[in-house]
């Protein structure tokens, strides 16, 4: 299962670098690979600058060797070896009216001292942070994360869309980092599936990816814009950092376990401000913005 | 103790307030007062967009109640009152040779649930965050910070000193935030001094501030600047915000225990840039202040 699911996100990581570019125009990935003291390593590809992406990464990774004690605390289990491997994507277009987009797939695999497997499971999923809300674009995108689920289980899209929205929230702010998506975890072998029909699920949620996203950034790159709405997202953004930054395990351990800081950082957007309490005028656009985040929608309501 | 220490700190904003606005000369302070439902509340002081400071606040709160039971673990007690207030201070001069200053001091006191005291300590310090290195800065910043403590004690400069640059380092970019200052903690009454005699020193270190900043922005502030200078600052603002939201229990504690967003999160930078992987040139400004952040200087040594 690992060789299996690493030569899929080898491939998609292609597929999708491809299909960017290819959106892009101008700027092309740059790739780094990295290699891990501890063993493993990764495959790093950025884009900067482009006509479209002013900044993303989508970068694989396979990592093992003795679990962190950082994690090991977390995982509530002592010493064993594990194997990690996935694929990140986050890409930060330029237009303020197109949304930056997230999304993670990987596989997890523990072993005791003597290498027996103890544990195995999938994570991941997708998620989609607008700075101005079109509601077409968030009906889209839901509609093709409930299609790559419903084939599976008609049980997924309702569980793992709460499980995004509860997972990609500003605490501190009361507010969520953008209207959601999927996001599952713990995807193991048990009465009801087994790791082949997990691998059958997370990889057709991947390949719906590019069906999800690319349409809407392509109509939104190429609309106006105001100085002022480039401002807002940039404060916007400043959210963005923050849930990163505060609230995302995948960044905090990562910082924590000598990950390589520059593809974890990688997230992290362009040009970002913070103001003293800034607040969208009342009825605006960017009110608009703010109220779907404070109230997560049924985005499939109508469509299902 | 608690009356006499809030009310020095009610003066010394007024005070370093009134110094700020005339070395800026263009923008004021706006002030706002919040309360907060749990028991207290504070004063609140901005400055944005003005000559010389991009953003900063000096901000005084008092606050009280039942300790919120993620500092309860932190302090490794049980259910118990407290009572903090202090004074906290960061300025993000525009000019990108004007260094980021930080500051803040601090009282606290925990009490039983009968109310009767159960402990009470001071904390503090104030350290300088340079964008472009330069040595007679970090010399007199140091000198002002060791003045200030050798009146009381030649020791306490060396061990504040050490604990500052432990303190406000970023453990995941292996550098630390900036050339230091002074960080105190749990300054306790023991056989050695008594709470007024922490007050005396605590409280004159703060009246040292201005000394040890004034000159150095004053000097600094109408320097020239190329763009790619004021993109590199905008680049290490975001070792800042790294910092502030990853490492600084203070920030990390406010979010945690539903303090005031804005005034917690008025210490990050007003505008902020994420490149991948940016490397200083070699022999560059950039590259010496990398080398100075990666190895802590003792900036004393030929001025004591």
């Amino acid at each position: 299962m690992k060789d299996k699911f690493y030569n899929y996100i080898c491939q998609l990581q292609d597929e999708i670098c491809e299909s960017f570019t290819s959106i892009d125009g101008k700027a092309c990935f740059q790739e780094d690979l990295w290699s891990r003291a501890e063993g493993g390593g990764g495959r790093t590809r950025i884009i900067e600058n482009g006509a479209v992406f002013e900044k993303g990464g989508v970068n694989i990774s396979a990592v093992h060797g003795p679990l962190a004690p950082a994690m090991q605390a977390y995982f509530k289990i002592g010493e064993v070896d594990f194997f990690a491997c996935g694929l990140s994507l986050v890409m930060h277009p330029k237009n303020p009216m197109a949304p930056t987009v997230h999304a993670n797939w990987r596989y997890f695999e523990m072993y005791d001292k003597s290498g027996a497997p103890i544990d195995a499971w999938f994570g991941g999923g997708l998620d989609l942070t607008p700075y101005y809300l079109f509601e077409e674009d968030a009906e889209h995108f839901h509609r093709i994360c409930k299609a790559s689920c419903d084939q599976h289980d008609p049980s997924f899209y309702p569980k793992y869309k709460v499980q995004c929205d509860a997972y990609f929230y500003n605490q501190h702010r009361q507010e969520a980092r953008g209207i959601g998506g999927l996001f599952f975890d713990y995807l193991k072998a048990d009465q009801e599936r087994n790791l082949e029909q997990w691998y059958d699920f997370v990889t057709d949620n991947a390949n719906h990816f590019l069906e999800a996203y690319v349409p809407i950034v392509t109509r939104r790159k190429d609309m106006t814009y105001t100085d002022k709405e480039r401002e807002w997202q940039e404060i916007r953004r400043g959210r963005y950092v923050e849930f990163n930054l505060v609230h995302d395990k995948g960044t905090l351990f990562g910082l924590k376990t000598n990950g390589r800081i520059e593809s974890i950082l990688m997230s992290l957007p362009p040009k970002v401000q913070w103001q003293y309490d800034h607040q969208p005028e009342e009825n605006s656009a960017e009110a608009a913005l703010i109220e779907v985040l404070t109230s997560p929608r049924d985005w499939c309501k109508t469509n299902s």
